[in-house]
């Protein structure tokens, strides 16, 4: 997905990235991966049976990153006519977003053995560390 | 649509609200409809054959701005095991982008008579108080 | 949130409305209306401790039917350069969601006496009804 | 992308996929793909300051095309207690969605030398023979 979104980035008329293009389309692929993957672990919580009750609050973050991090993955995505401190709010929420649902997974992953979170916490870690190299470049 | 928001508010078996329910009901409706009025104003700009040259910018920030209202207003209208740091700072995100929506469209307004950017204009403002009102209400 | 709607719609440059307006705007309303409803009935069915196993299948159709009912009301918002066939799938598509959703809630309402079931399942309903007429009225 | 889905779906409790999970991973990966491009295309299009005028319909197309698939995306990541009916009703409309953006698109990459409306047709071809391979999967 990331050689598409630079393939997108590299024919647009006006390239203004507000960052390193590399660095953008990381960041633009991570957010739609997590989007993804956390809808699929709160779906994958909601199936385990045995352990519902104490994965609560793992689907509720699950949920909240899924939609924070599509909307950011469409807001990096736009390069015409960006608005800097609009970027750098919602990429701010997003980071906060990743890391509470990668927190959370990561506690599920070790203490309760659940694969499916294993997988999320990853996907999250990798967002909000793009997440964290987009603020940087836009603050350098 | 507040009321039936304020119904489902009303009878969630944890109405753990994060501020008093009344202001939080006020501010998943001004986000569902600034997402809807952000969308049908891009769309409004797009069909101005004679000015559309002069409103990519606004179509940006209305496409950026319902994005960015549709994620909070579903945020929001989760009750169960809310993460604070989360909310704050996707309704930070929130005000930031309906002050620059909202400031683009008044311009459009004024300076062109854009009706539609007039009605977005207030939607825009209307969800930018609502989630200042938010945020002073979890900082008390 | 309908007056704002039919504001919108008004003061649009092209108001080639594919069905008469009032009844377009409905459509939008209740799809907002049901997106909002159905991530709140989710949470809330998150939130019922001591039902939470039975409320699973209610999760996962509110969810389905939040996200359908959000693509279609977006969908819908725009006048410009409208394709009458992708407009009627996700209608379809839609109906089906509300109903399906809709059935369940009402069992739940009506067995288990979930009074988030029964505002949601008012709002399903509603949806249901609002697509119908639109895809009556483009086939008519 | 599609690995990280395929991890996902394979450490699902209950992965009752509604078609092989091959099937389904590529299907997912493929509107998560051609909802980025799209929002992407849409745009590249806005900045394309001498052949905006032209580009009204593809812009239109890329928004509805982004949100269904989006959704689609979205509904077919979850596996429990999935409604099939719900399911083909959404691809359906995904596939119709991807058809005309797909054709839009590919119309203004060999007249217009549009490069992101090139890749952009690319993707929608990729979701919708996708779609229809899901659909055929489960009529099966």
């Amino acid at each position: 997905m990331t050689q598409r979104i630079q393939a997108m980035l590299a024919t647009h008329p006006q390239p203004h990235s507000p960052v390193d293009s590399g660095v953008l389309a990381e960041c633009i692929a991570a957010c739609m991966e997590c989007a993804q993957v956390c809808t699929s672990c709160a779906d994958a919580c909601l199936g385990e049976q045995n352990h519902l009750m104490h994965l609560v609050k793992c689907i509720r973050l699950n949920l909240d990153c899924a939609d924070i991090c599509a909307a950011t993955g469409s807001v990096l995505s736009r390069l015409t006519q960006s608005n800097p401190e609009v970027l750098k709010a919602q990429i701010a929420a997003c980071l906060t977003a990743c890391k509470a649902c990668g927190d959370e997974c990561e506690m599920h992953a070790r203490e309760m053995n659940m694969q499916h979170c294993a997988v999320c916490a990853e996907s999250c870690r990798r967002c909000e560390q793009a997440c964290e190299q987009v603020l940087r470049g836009m603050n350098a």
